[in-house]
């Protein structure tokens, strides 16, 4: 056992201790609110790297500020680039969460808490495994740049403006991201592509106030029945998406089939993981294929007229709905907005208005396995976990993985360390204390790799 | 000008003044914090009725209690039964008002305050109007029974019960309601037809808890889309309703045609009144036509998922809707929800569980013109307004009508000083000052007429 692992051992309860710390700030990007949040999280975490180490520095944006990691002592040794977002989803719908979302709390291996394990536990982990090598062996085996950013759920939008003008300064051999997560417990992951998104938001008027539903009911159109009829235009009987041209750059499933029967997998485990009472979806796909090959359209949420409790006989002046489209390679999403946009206006009947805002978008991706990068992941990721990780597609989307490439023109990796059932955007997010430990150890594995010759 | 007009016209501002008091108690009863609201505004009631000279009694219900207020000095003579509501509707969305919902405020000859037209307002007009005969005559010239309940809002559950434990002491040879509008100012109206109603709540759900919708969206149904796929499906591309049954029992348009075509009405002024940028809805019927004699299927209320500020990518586990029917004669509620669980039912997908919840209904109602009461009625409109009424249909539901038919078996006359544009269930409702004013001394002169040999 290397030191660095042997500290990272000895070190752990405390590691976890300052994990909770970092829970504790509610860095909600989506609120205006927690603005002062956010900055106190990024003060909090450029003192952590501080004391890893490496220099920090924080950098303001148009946004929220993009915290820096930096450490350069190793001349003629690779630059690695590890990313990860200290900003955290929504708490709502609060009286659902077991224990408060913002005070971390360990129940049977797991730590619950908003950000847990997307992604303040697991850009965390890196800080740590960095502060471990260096206690340990008194440097680094590459140089190290860190960058955190407060704006993964919210779309990004700053981070690549920062990137563009930093590129210089962030140049990177190799990019290592750990914003994913595992197939199953004790089966180590390397992502082979995202989905990409397109968010939109509809917005349907109709009448110019709320009107009672029994003297105008059948004078004016309703938005919110209106609303539920351009939805529901989104999908025909089969679950195939009907937006004209939507699958035109989707690249053939057949180019997936093999990797993904790979991957251990119980429709009946997931369909439990999942609580529905059964799992649904495109017709003549298998789950796996849905959730990572294939583009969805799906509502996020719905608001209109009277939702309390009892009965109000309102024809809502108003109706809104969040929309999403999960995109795959090589669909992008400037076409799919587009494709959206008409689509609804097709849909727009006389007597109402409806505006669709663009909220954001990110390109899907394709990971280029190979290379010294990937096989020193799957090196650290075997040390780890004592077996060979598997190649999975992951249904979610992390835009800023494409940028990385583009502007940095660097392989990027995907290692994650979350799980089925997580509930990362929902109540009772959770990250197995065991994959905390686990990354750890993986994280300082894999610098070590790619420091040597 | 009787002294009983005298008495009127001298004490209107003294009438305002109490009608403002009424007005600021937030009787509210879909809500179980206003029950407190509910019981002190059925005391400050009573307190009203006594002084204008008659009994009062405040009898307890399941819910909320009914007040009565009886004079039975006038042997020999005919007995009219008043009815009114004490109860209103949620004020909701609060920020959409001018001036507060319970602090009432004159502005351009309108009273605004939640209930001011539905029904506080047009319930107090005729208490003063009896007590106005009573301070100038030293008494009524028929005997009076009047009935204010505090659950029209929600269904009115209590008050047949009610009606049927005291059909002897609510004995009344008419029945008159002031809970209806004009069809526009300075046109006094009778009402023809009521529409009947038949609510229901619609819940999907789907995943046990919200999900990532890139994790997991595509691998099971999304209940918001199901929910949509559920509501879209209620209506065909003409509007009209595609529930198997809805239409079997409605009665052919052609009877009401003549009727409506007297009436005074222009599509564009409604049109600006309800500030849709088109009128719609089911083809082939004027738009009187769709109001007053077609049935509607209506959504009321969406909830579902994230509906804060920004974007949340949640697949939601649960979707929300609140969607009414209203009927017109002879639909029968009990059978159109029936229909209405039957159709939710078929459009059913598996992997989702659909739960609907009959809330509350009511009968559609036709007035049976003619005779004593209509033309007192027809009598006491020309007198206040100088011009004949007209004879109108009315798109709201006032469930108890039928009942008061039914247990009583007298005929009820619907008198109602709304006007379009009156806000009753939205924001900003007003009830016209002129209106209050002519529907006292139209209040007294109905019981005059009644009371005449």
């Amino acid at each position: 056992m290397s030191r660095t692992d042997a500290y990272i051992d000895q070190n752990l309860p405390h590691f976890q201790e300052e994990l909770f710390e970092f829970l504790r700030i509610p860095s909600i990007s989506a609120k205006p609110e927690n603005k002062p949040d956010m900055l106190r999280t990024a003060e909090w975490l450029a003192g952590q790297i501080r004391g890893a180490g490496l220099e920090a520095s924080i950098h303001e944006t148009a946004g929220h500020p993009v915290v820096l990691g930096e450490w350069r002592g190793a001349p003629g040794k690779a630059t690695v680039l590890v990313y990860g977002h200290y900003d955290v989803q929504p708490a709502e719908p609060l009286e659902l969460w077991t224990s408060p979302p913002f005070e971390p709390e360990v129940r049977d291996g797991r730590i619950y808490a908003r950000g847990s394990v997307d992604d303040k536990g697991q850009l965390f982990m890196h800080v740590k495994a960095l502060q471990a090598r260096m206690e340990a062996e008194g440097r680094l085996p590459v140089n190290v740049v860190l960058v955190a950013e407060g704006e993964e759920e919210i779309g990004s939008d700053n981070l690549v403006p920062f990137l563009e003008q930093n590129a210089e300064r962030l140049k990177a051999d190799y990019v290592v991201v750990s914003d994913s997560g595992m197939v199953a417990p004790g089966v180590p992951t390397i992502g082979s592509s995202l989905r990409g998104l397109a968010y939109f938001q509809v917005d349907v008027d109709g009448p110019g106030s709320d009107l009672h539903s029994g003297s105008y009911g059948g004078g004016v159109l309703n938005p919110a029945t209106v609303l539920c009829r351009i939805i529901a235009s989104f999908h025909d009987e089969s679950w195939h998406a009907t937006i004209k041209g939507f699958y035109d750059q989707v690249r053939p499933v057949e180019e997936s089939r093999e990797a993904i029967s790979r991957v251990p997998w119980d429709d009946e485990h997931f369909r439990q993981e999942t609580g529905s009472p059964a799992l649904g979806g495109e017709k003549g796909f298998a789950t796996l294929e849905r959730i990572w090959v294939r583009p969805t359209v799906e509502v996020n949420g719905l608001l209109s007229g009277y939702t309390g409790e009892g009965s109000k006989t309102v024809l809502p002046s108003h109706a809104m709905a969040k929309v999403s489209c999960r995109l795959v390679p090589d669909q992008d999403p400037a076409l799919i907005q587009t494709l959206f946009v008409e689509h609804v206006k097709r849909m727009t009947p006389e007597g109402v208005t409806v505006k669709v805002t663009i909220m954001h978008g990110g390109k899907p991706w394709r990971a280029q396995l190979g290379g010294k990068l990937y096989e020193a992941a799957a090196g650290a990721l075997r040390a780890a976990w004592g077996r060979d990780p598997v190649y999975a597609g992951e249904g979610g989307s992390i835009p800023i993985v494409s940028d990385f490439e583009r502007v940095l023109g660097a392989p990027v990796l995907l290692m994650g360390f979350g799980l089925p059932g997580e509930n990362a955007h929902a109540p009772d997010e959770w990250f197995a204390l065991e994959n905390f430990e686990k990354g750890l150890h993986a994280s300082a594995s894999l610098l070590e790799q790619l420091g040597a010759e």
